[in-house]
């Protein structure tokens, strides 16, 4: 028996987005109904090189079709096995990185575990993986969320995440019109060269961007930069850039606004975008319609027609690097791609 | 940069045991100094599995000479640097896997990063090391608690970790005579074929292996096995096996009789040697005489001509693996040992 290790090009063929949709749909489905672990992440925090690491181990078991049918527009159709799967991502935030060290300021490694027997499946790199059960995530949440007949996104940030999430989430609307708004004219020059072809991109203001059918917000920024005037009567608006407590995309009068889906309460409340104006008291748990595994089981209402602003408060969450894992290892194995290794010596004589 | 992958007879070759008795010991130190940040192992359980996984993040910084000399009967000689490392161990307890898959009862998984960058410096087989750390601890704690001139080692349990023991204990102590105790003749005989060129090594009963200078119980069993008549006058015990909530090697009251020395609180009242007796009230934190880390930088006396039977509750700590984790990243890197792979995307164009 061999552990396969996976680069982040081998990530990035074998994690097929539709695949990792699904994968990642059904996870939340799992969350919902009770068949996943996930403790809390551990922290190190290390002040002295500006950085931490936190490792997100996760178990999760599919009972065949967890999903239900209320997503509004896709094309989609889910055809869940019976499926369980373990790992655990050990990432760090270390944002002096780029600047000092040129190298990126997270950096993820995977292992992917069989539940069973836990022999590790494989190893991969856990950076692209992120990105991917990122915009993954978000595509799920658009799926449930905005208009059925949703042709345009608008993204906030043109850094690494905007083109996950533009590979997301056209798998579940038929995107045409691509808005970007970014500060640095190069990255948006950046995305557009890579994105054009495919997509009609263009530059934009925050406000146009933000008026499109869809907004991802993808931005490291501490303070709100989208308005409630920033977006349309409809947009359903993907907030994925809040990663720790105090930071946050969006003003309290759009959250306030808008029907609020989040991804998981205790991650939510404590670092993501919703964790300022929660601890704050501006919004109570009164104010959050469900999380998105209650949209997925069908237990609480994906949009209505009286649905008017959506905000999805994605956080991230170890069962979908896991599901995600997954999918990568499944897609893999089925070719002769990366590299088999006899990690822990039970392999064949030859190690 | 390339991630090192090290697979089980890398780590056996690179995790030299003088060094990793040494890392262990200053990693203890750091414990002490409160230079460790160690979050609680998470769990996650699978009992339609009858297994579990394990993550043991840690993070350690050794600063300069932490260790005092108030090792008894050492030859060595320790002359710690400043260094600092991170790391996680993935590792799990799956019972069944011997009988149903042919795979070992634990496979552990180790990433070592650099703490500036949390770069993936190298990732290698933890199953392998686990022994080796383990075995380092029990040399620590016998060079503190032995006798000076201990020349004989008894052994209850001739398993896997039979030989990390004697391999390290060896180190610390000019080990000359070796009684090994085990219901399995066959293991024994193997023990005795395996280590009978370097050692005087017989098969023995308990109470033999236990009237050596220093005794090593390396046992999966439940009920204590070794009581006080089993034991000498001035024997170093070295209470390896008991693992989880329950399980016990010692008897009470050989428990009561004996100075103990702890590697862990937490981890040693949960699950460690001193688990069920301090549940029941047998023994209380006053019948601790110090944790190891205390030992190691002065703080509290280690044997000394008054003390009689001592016992050391290893239960393992996750800066017990990033320490030799370490030493075996150290010693691969100044060799072409393991194998280079561009995990996380950012070496050569070449990936």
């Amino acid at each position: 028996m061999h552990t396969l290790f996976l680069d982040s090009t081998d990530v990035d063929e074998y994690a097929r987005m539709d695949d990792v949709i699904d994968a990642v749909e059904q996870a939340f489905g799992a969350f919902e109904r009770g068949n996943t672990q996930m403790p809390a992440k551990s922290y190190i925090d290390l002040p002295q090189y500006n950085g931490d690491f936190r490792s997100m181990p996760a178990y999760l078991e599919v009972r065949g079709r967890d999903v239900s049918s209320s997503r509004s527009g896709s094309q989609r159709r889910s055809t869940a096995e019976r499926w369980d799967a373990a790992g655990l991502k050990w990432v760090n935030v270390h944002p002096d990185n780029p600047v000092d060290h040129d190298l990126p300021t997270v950096l993820g490694t995977m292992i992917y575990s069989d539940p069973e027997t836990a022999f590790p499946l494989a190893i991969m790199d856990g950076t692209t993986l992120t990105m991917k059960r990122t915009g993954a995530a978000a595509a799920v949440a658009t799926d449930y969320l905005a208009v059925e007949d949703a042709t345009s996104l608008g993204i906030v940030g043109a850094g690494v995440q905007a083109y996950t999430q533009l590979e997301a989430i056209s798998e579940v609307r038929s995107i045409e019109e691509v808005v970007v708004a970014d500060k640095d004219d190069e990255r948006v020059a950046r995305f557009i060269d890579a994105c054009g072809d495919e997509f009609d991109v263009r530059a934009g203001s925050i406000t146009e961007a933000g008026h499109c059918d869809v907004l991802s917000t993808v931005t490291p920024v501490e303070e709100p930069i989208v308005g409630r005037e920033e977006v349309g009567e409809n947009t359903h608006v993907n907030a994925i850039g809040a990663d720790a407590e105090g930071k946050h995309e969006l003003t309290d009068a759009l959250l306030e606004a808008a029907t609020i889906v989040i991804d998981d309460h205790e991650q939510c409340t404590h670092s993501g975008e919703i964790n300022v104006p929660y601890g704050e008291g501006v919004l109570t748990d009164d104010d959050i319609h469900a999380e998105i595994g209650e949209l997925v089981v069908g237990s609480k209402d994906a949009r209505t027609a009286k649905t008017g602003v959506t905000v999805f408060d994605s956080t991230g969450l170890a069962i979908q690097d896991v599901a995600a894992a997954h999918v990568v290892y499944e897609r893999a194995s089925e070719t002769d791609a990366g590299l088999e290794f006899d990690l822990v010596g039970v392999g064949d004589s030859s190690a």
